[in-house]
């Protein structure tokens, strides 16, 4: 059966990325995943919080949230205290894969913080913050690099992120809105640029999901990949040698 | 003395508007007015305050907020319970000034949220999210018309909005920041497309300010309006005849 | 045609200050213009925020809060977290008024907090704060020099304030809550003691107002500073001349 | 020894009732105990908290607060979101002590809120506030009587209170602050007007009291119970016979 | 008239406590009266708040907490800022109470904080915190003393609290939930192991109590002090002869 | 290489289950797994949250919290407004979780709430909380069956969950506090009874993960659902067969 928009199961959909979105920032892409779009920031601030301090050691956290009217339906804001749930679960996964890129003892007593305000939403926000929020990060290594303030890039290995899931039966890649509100599984893969794991979250939606369709579908994640890296090496252009491990 | 972009006393920075920046929302744009640059949505809800039900009457309010990357040093979200007091005191004023706008009689029993998101500030925020935004309200009402909800618009008048103050002893429009700090009096002056007033906030920054000096200044900013309205109307196109009182 | 209290238009109602109500303070005034009472004091710490550490500089806020039994219908207590938005704007106004009566760089470290506590609200309760809060401010630096705390008074001007408006098409000073509700423009004025302007906030209540009529409702309110003066001066007594500045 | 002001122990402080201090609320008295003063005030609304619903039963509340300025050291308001403990503790003492003197299902379905601002604190707020609170109350029902709301007072007894304890090895009533923070004991004592007891709130402040010593203190304050019915009879004037029970 | 569970007037419920029921606190007991079970631990920390620092003195303080299942009707947990009025008003009892058995000097500056958890409520739940935590409160101070972080045990008594009420026209202790619900009085008696009183706080639930009545009250809450010593000795084993002051 | 408690690799700590701990709660479990130890109660309400007035559905959520005392560092509460980041994440993860056991249709208008109250953490109490929450709520729908509150049980299948991870190079299931900050990679594996998944969680700790890792992480996690659905159905006794699906 043919998806919404007629794409083949293991496509993606179009991925655009606009560099240097907000000038203000240290680094910034608005990036776009299909109707998803996530403009993500990396601020550097020259402190780390409490439990770090004396540490010589770094810090990098990320706030996710949606602008009221990246939906149908206008969203609040988080304006009474708290965060809502979903952006609290949300933006401690993307802090969590983006530490993974990082050797945080390299980075000195200063913090990033990666902001990933969600222009529209058309699912896979998370994912296209982790994917978006690395090149921010990136970015704002490469311009510390510049200033001379880093002399040594602590980036270790780079992290995109892709969900997939069982929707009608097949397995599908990069699942839109619509798709998601009907898969039967919904599985986000945070991957490392070598074809390795940071972290899987598989979540049935409907019915329970056999052992197999998990792997299915985390094959089916795996191997988009090599485009997202593709992407995110063109967004850096020559900051990514800059940054990126040798070996 | 020479402004620090060389334009001259009266001249206003570059404006761009950038309408259905969002398409989820009603309506949207993405204004720049200089390297300032705000993002203002207008969301329609089937519902009004408690104060208003029943009443026929219906709705328009605002929220202003600062993206965390907009400014050199990272701006905290508003996520500890309160906003920041200058944030309150900024949507008041965008809400008070585009209330002006409508006969809200005739809005029936719904409410207009104007989200005013900064993305990149420099100077003029709140005036650029009033000009902005009611671009926004009204592709608002014009999709309400179109979708047959509403039969005549409520809008009664075009509101823009505009900055001057004194700098280095000179009367000079649309302050960028750099000249927003070194202002001896900042005034923001809300105005409607017919050259009548909504709403004065005149401060002096350093010393108290003459008589004179405030009405030199809100001279300044009443001369910009034309602009303000031409950009205004070129962003709705069509809209604007659709939405706007004959007369 | 008439007032509802029978003043002409350019008339204050009745000022009332009673000095030092509440003694623990450093200074205190309930300040009565016409049925609107406002309890303004002053209290000195001997600390700065952070922002100000190791400045040398001196700060002072204010914080604005009606009683809940100062109208009609009972006003709830700001405990639920945050500040209600109308109270923040006022606070802010009055802090930022009374800051520019100060040079604090010569205040030392210590910060100066007015509060402004509405016992009974019938219009005007924002410039009455500022009219009160400056005297409560002046007791305030007339202690800290009697006891040698301070050498040279870092006030630098005396400041006061108005309201005006368009009511029945006549330009009123003074507006109480009833001429306030039916007003077509409503401004607050705060002014120095030598004629010139610290902040100007004119706001359209119903129809847009006329640049002229801005002028003659500023015109009125200017008209009204040497009746706020005297006052201030009464209340201050003795102190007025050893705080306010010579020549 | 002495007392610090020279009483006699079992001598009340000087009291003064300002009765109908703010006129917009529907009962409202300035009780001054020595230098500790209490705003207190009645407000009316026509409804009842969602536990009482269409019980027919009305609700009596309290609310205390203290002014910034009541105390030398600036007291914070609360306006973090919570209440000090202190003032939760002391407001849910006075509303329970009043609702002694009512009888609920006689009131209707309306709420009375007892709102206990401190101008100034010298010890004894919390009993000066019932003592207060009591005929702001009765004030509040007595108009609601006057304006035919009522037929029948729900008032069923007096209530007032008053604190005592041991200083220096002697009991004493109505303790200042200076007392207060010397006491060995200190007991809150809230009675009728036929001197019985609603609440007795007795805490050792450094060593533990006997049996004995707890005697003497309820003894002591029982016997002042004569002055303050004096007091808030006085104040109440006519109205005290028609709101207080017949027999 | 019989008890509902056929005790004498003067009888406690059942006591069990069992020792050590959290392992990682430094002190814990799970104190069962009838069915009001509390869960109190002690935590010690190598610290002191604000306003104790560099003064070498500690602190001890405590909170309470139900469970939401403690009740027939789930209790929201206090989550949304703020605790519950209820809640504070007990938590500063069981503070307040455990701090009378302290000479805090003793302690260093370190702090015990009293987490008191309402497993099952049925009446009594705030006396059997304090009776249970001063149990906790010891354990706490052995281990500090068996670990060589303390020479001398800072506890000068001990402490240990019950109710007590009249009911049906008679004097009754440790009343239960259902008793309680129609006590005419009901008064919290906070003692000594040596007979003294630390607090008392008796309240009329329904009518006014007369002197009498109160005395006869808290005879009858004084007598059960035998008892709950005994259950806090036979608890703490051992440590009760290390931790309580000699003679 | 062995085990810290010298457990085989694929061996479970000892699971202890304690039903009916809180006879107030409509169902409750004491469950222990190791030192981990975890009160779940479940709780019956008349009512749904808005988004499903009306419509016929039931609801399932989840809250999750640590005692104070749970830890060897003091855990705050979270009291000051919002709940903090893990513990939000961990208790969606558990509502969603269980709610994939319930056919929501067949509740009726109701709500049911897991609380999962932490007394011990050792390691693995998102997992224990969703083991031992599934006993409680089966509990409740037992209660409700017999109750004659609910015909049919709207339980369509068994859920439980277990932690399993690389430490040391080897596939260890049921991580203890020790091993889990030792673990290179950690999966929390939520199942049915019948072998199927509901949620996998899995994340590098310190290096990525393997994809084969991955899957054999899950194997062992897998073949201890076994003994999970053993332990439910001892601690349900004949309720399982009540409440469970037939064939």
């Amino acid at each position: 059966m043919a998806r919404i928009d007629n794409r083949a199961n293991n496509e993606l959909r179009v991925i655009s990325v606009q560099p240097d979105f907000i000038p203000t920032a240290s680094g910034s892409v608005l990036i776009a995943c299909g109707n998803t779009r996530v403009l993500c920031t990396a601020m550097v601030e020259e402190k780390v919080p409490g439990f770090l301090a004396g540490s010589g050691k770094g810090w990098l956290t990320a706030e996710y949230s949606m602008l009221p009217a990246s939906t149908l339906t206008r969203k609040a804001r988080d304006r009474k205290g708290g965060v809502d749930g979903r952006s609290v679960e949300i933006q401690r996964l993307i802090g969590r894969s983006l530490r993974a890129a990082f050797d945080l003892t390299r980075l000195g007593e200063r913090s990033i913080t990666i902001d990933c305000d969600v222009i529209q939403a058309d699912g896979g926000t998370r994912t296209a913050s982790i994917t978006g929020g690395f090149i921010a990060a990136a970015m704002a290594i490469d311009k510390l690099m510049q200033e001379g303030k880093l002399e040594e890039s602590p980036i270790v290995r780079g992290i995109c992120a892709i969900s997939a899931g069982v929707v009608e039966g097949e397995v599908r890649v990069d699942l839109c809105y619509e798709e998601d509100s009907r898969a039967d599984a919904d599985v986000n893969v945070i991957m490392t640029d070598d074809g390795r794991l940071i972290e899987v979250q598989g979540t049935a939606e409907g019915a329970p999901f056999a052992r197999e369709e998990l792997n299915a579908i985390i094959d089916g994640a795996m191997a988009a990949s090599a485009v997202l890296v593709e992407k995110q090496k063109e967004a850096l252009g020559e900051a990514w040698n800059r940054v990126m491990p040798k070996n």
